[in-house]
């Protein structure tokens, strides 16, 4: 399997650093502004562009896509379809972050039409959104997850291996999927939940580190990574959840190759 | 009168805690995120969906629906009426935000048109605001008020009366009204007026409240007391707005049933 | 030329504080929640509103209107020039910024039919927008500049000749150019580009001191000059980027004018 270590991770953070990657995002908005501060605190450089008129063009500026569909309406679901199909035609990375998915059958479908049209280089999402694309499965607890990325990994295999995909999980221990291999990750802290939109903050992360990296697994993987240290960090020093997304952004900021090299517990599992 | 008291605000505060009811917000660009964090803060799950095709659908895994017309457009003024429809239908409770009624045509008549589709559990307004409803007053200062809680208390009554419903009324002294029964909350700090959408954040937590409790005047009155118990604390500590707003949050997350004994100013008025 | 000192700076602080102009602003969703917040800190009342039916009447309420381009679509575009035209016919001053323009057809367009329809009191953008607005030049960086503000003095200077407008110009030193008068203001912290939307920051703040002062010239230079200070007070107490957001909020909530008259640097270059 791809190496993937604290000295990979390091090496592609330098890089995200040196080159500021533009990210083009088609979010939601109540995460855009985090998002686009969590870019800027890893060193890419963040543009949001939603327009139908301009999408194609922003694609064309960007190293990654990132497709986000937390608060989805009929024209943003034709920008997203003409912005992965962009995406396609000039080999440009896309993430897809099914926000919700399994919740309303808009946001299944949409998820379902945007892979028929482009296959994401990483889908990440939580469990439910994973069984949700898998099973058909639907969620009840509106964008949140009611299971553990363990139950979602069946899923996730299922996913990656009929898309030819990496697949990314989050949850307590984050699990990254692609053919045969799968890596987990341990890092975080549990108060993260209780920050909107930090997952969707992971997903745009895979997106810099996807700019960056042409191993989709090794991207999507360092983005939880990164994710993790930075956010349980950020815990060790926070009051509280609105605390915490500051610190995190601070450290993130801040993250040097100790702190990474003291903290990382990635295990490969197969 | 209902019993309205330190014993009944901390039974709620576990029971959003433990229960972690899903709201549905369709709500203004403004204020999304920081509304998302007071009501993960407070312990519940929040939805943003605002799109026509699945404002139905999220309703109904929804404890509640917070209706909030900070940014209007015309698609969403046909989601928001679809919404309250189908709250109405399946009987869950709808808090109305009619931010800026009074200052343009628009807002006066959706909140109106609101009304009149489904009439909400709770309307949460400034005093402005709920005049507007009342008397048709033209507002002046935007989304501002220029009056006090005390000049909107015969409009908020009138409204009250004329719905069946339970008016909220924000100010420097906070008026809860329904049938014949007034309470005031005297929490809060001044500096909380310089923080965008702590208004819009009361309305989202009095929806979280009244997925947990059948009484909407109760639930109304929970969310000012935390909301001002929650600012005054944080103001405490803090340097300006933003570390108000910070802190704010991280309080909600952290508060508990002494907090709430100390300091709770809650007077039945009739 | 006219005089700009500290003095001239806090007189309009000041101001601010006392009469809290309503600022309408049309923007971009990234950053609504923090302008409206600087807009506050400052002194100021934001709202933001863009509905085709109601942006007239609300420009016939506000002070000054704030055109901000960062997330277009066509029904915004299309309020976007309604609200200018009414800011034209009332005699509102009205600042545009032109973000990413250059980077997209519809960007660099919509720009100029907003300054075709109503020539803005000041043009406030970063220098790759400016350039792009004098020479059709393409961006190759997203919203983000690869030109320093000297890079573009000279298209300043073609522009705000060719329109009698106020231009204002960002950058490590900003500048600001009227006619034959170029000031600079060399306040500011690197790290202050880390922070997304302090640029669409600087042109709302631009909009509440175009609302005291009827010279567009001193507004547009009062406006980087109170960015600058509290960027700069606040990235001494920072640790990253997220606190030096919170830190400048706070800062310009509590700056008084020792800060500004010990802090200051601006020059008259002609």
């Amino acid at each position: 399997m791809i190496a993937l270590n604290a000295e990979t991770l390091w090496i592609d953070i330098e890089k995200i650093r040196l080159e500021a990657p533009l990210v083009h995002n088609i979010t939601n908005y109540v995460v855009m502004n985090t998002t686009a501060n969590a870019l800027l605190a890893l060193g890419a450089s963040p543009v949001m562009a939603h327009a139908a008129q301009e999408v194609a063009e922003m694609v064309g500026l960007a190293g990654a896509l990132v497709i986000n569909i937390g608060t989805l309406s009929p024209p943003w679901i034709d920008s997203m379809i003409s912005a992965v199909s962009a995406a396609k035609t000039r080999g440009i990375p896309y993430v897809l972050d099914p926000v919700g998915a399994g919740a309303t059958a808009i946001r299944t479908e949409t998820s379902q039409r945007l892979i028929k049209e482009a296959v994401p280089a990483i889908i990440r999402g939580n469990p439910s959104e994973i069984r949700a694309l898998q099973y058909a499965e639907a969620a009840t607890k509106g964008v949140d997850s009611r299971h553990s990325s363990e139950d979602a990994l069946d899923a996730a295999k299922k996913l990656s291996d009929a898309l030819g995909t990496t697949v990314s999980v989050s949850g307590k221990v984050d699990l990254i999927i692609e053919e045969q291999n799968i890596v987990s990750v341990a890092n975080g802290h549990p108060m993260m939940a209780k920050v909107t939109g930090l997952g969707c903050t992971a997903s745009a992360l895979a997106g810099a580190f996807a700019a960056v990296n042409n191993s989709a697994f090794q991207a999507a993987a360092h983005a939880m990574a990164v994710m993790g240290i930075a956010g349980e960090m950020a815990a060790e020093k926070s009051n509280g959840p609105a605390s915490l997304q500051m610190n995190f952004l601070d450290t993130l900021y801040q993250l040097n190759a100790d702190d990474i090299r003291r903290r990382l517990k990635i295990s490969i599992i197969t």
